[in-house]
């Protein structure tokens, strides 16, 4: 946790006929735009291609996720350098490329909502991101998690998310394998900002590929987080809160198994049955 | 409640030992493309200025709304006609601005986190949107809100949140008056958009000024939906979550009473203070 993370206020609780003046903790959000450096040796172009309100800490890992997910970048080689640009603050971070790296320049300008000739829709939004992506294609993996894990999974979370606990006001997501084992969490103001930086945060410590791991999100599941966890090849996304249905569409499109509401020991699978292992459990018809 | 903004799915309905396989809703969630046209009658010209991700229904409110909290248009007198633009879908609508309409062309390039010469910061976000609010200045107001009203305000919203109440996927926002009657309530898969939706709404029936008006969000506040809130002259701002730092630093900047945390009798005060009675209640030292 950063000391930039977290912002000390006097606040007036109010509690059931008495008021008290106190010290409370409230997560930081500040602007942060992300500047692409590249182009040849001789000939560098500098961009800015994204201001987000995120929480600071981690901007780096931020940076590299975000660039990853949008298609922009391939991998961590892709990047020479990374930096935050200005002494006087550290909201501007820029990304240095490697020479030369040939860029879609159209992914600078855009994002996938916008990338479809026929209009925007659920579908073209889709198709823009399978188009984007560069993994392999959906493989037959024999990938398992059991009920009883995944039951288990907010509560560890919950426990990993310093900044939270002290604020009650960030989106977390972490990374399990099927052990139950917490590979990393991160925690941001915004919940796309949050996986960003997970994603980020496994290219940087080259912790790829993330196929073997469940990506638990502390909240909501939208189409924008189902987009990012196909971007970075994870087949199992499990949400506190409820999924929207282009999520579910994604999920299902994509081959990812989608379970939300994931609440004490109850969870609603909308997709990719066959990795959540339902054994000696009753089926009610 | 539009037809469209429910989406019914299979699911696989995990309970403690046993499973089901049920039908249940989701919240829609689809791309929505705001186009502007203008210019003059000979020589009209058409901009494409955001896509966001939104839950179908008040498409014309949401982007009325979003025009005006961006400073795009100041009044609704400014639009000439508004429609969808595609018979094939209804994700691109088109908003027509009266002839000759004087427009900042930087606004439609940029927002409010990048309007600053001096780089991003919080306290530079903030200077911007004051600039671009035409609204008068803080005059001294007598409104006054009673914690005990206050407390029952999440439960009115609740009431009027008909998606959410099948989905449990949306955020909901409504705007009270010191009686406790609701105005107007707006939901959507996204906050800002929810809230768009609002002050769409209350241009477009016009119920402006909204200076009488408690502002509730169902979810926490970021520095968007102050900023939102600042634009369209609210003075009073409660969210069931937490506030940001920037959230508080803005409405305090701003004047705007802001509490976070409203879940039963309980509630804090983050600014503003002199809006809000605690008549008979004791103060704890």
């Amino acid at each position: 946790m950063s000391s930039t993370s977290v912002t000390p206020v006097t606040i007036i609780k109010v509690d059931e006929g008495s008021s008290s003046i106190t010290e409370d903790f409230l997560a930081a959000e500040e602007p942060l735009e992300i500047r692409l450096g590249y182009g040849s040796a001789r000939h560098r172009q500098q961009k800015s291609i994204s201001v987000t309100m995120r929480t600071p800490g981690n901007d780096f890992e931020l940076a590299v996720g975000f660039l990853f997910t949008e298609g922009i970048i391939e991998n961590i080689a892709q990047v020479a350098a990374i930096k935050h640009c200005d002494g006087l603050h550290e909201n501007v971070v820029r990304v240095e490329l490697i020479n030369d790296l040939e860029l879609d320049m159209g992914k600078l300008e855009r994002n996938f909502y916008t990338t479809s000739s026929c209009g925007v829709c659920g579908k073209s939004s889709i198709d823009a991101v399978k188009t984007v992506c560069r993994l392999p294609g959906a493989i037959q993996d024999q990938l398992l998690f059991s009920a009883e894990l995944i039951y288990r999974l907010p509560d560890l979370l919950r426990q990993n998310q310093t900044i939270f606990n002290n604020t009650g006001g960030l989106h977390g997501c972490a990374l399990f394998d099927n052990s139950g084992n917490l590979l990393l969490a991160r925690e941001d103001v915004g919940r796309h900002n949050a996986l960003d930086k997970l994603i980020g945060a496994t290219l940087w410590q080259a912790l790829f590929p993330l196929n073997k791991y469940l990506l638990l999100l502390s909240g909501r599941a939208s189409f924008e987080l189902i987009q990012k966890a196909y971007m970075a090849g994870i087949k199992i996304v499990a949400a506190v809160g409820a999924p929207s249905s282009l999520a579910v569409q994604m999920a299902s499109d994509a081959g990812i198994t989608l379970i939300g509401f994931l609440r004490g020991e109850k969870f609603n699978i909308y997709s990719g049955e066959q990795r959540i292992s339902l054994a000696g459990y009753e089926t009610v018809v």
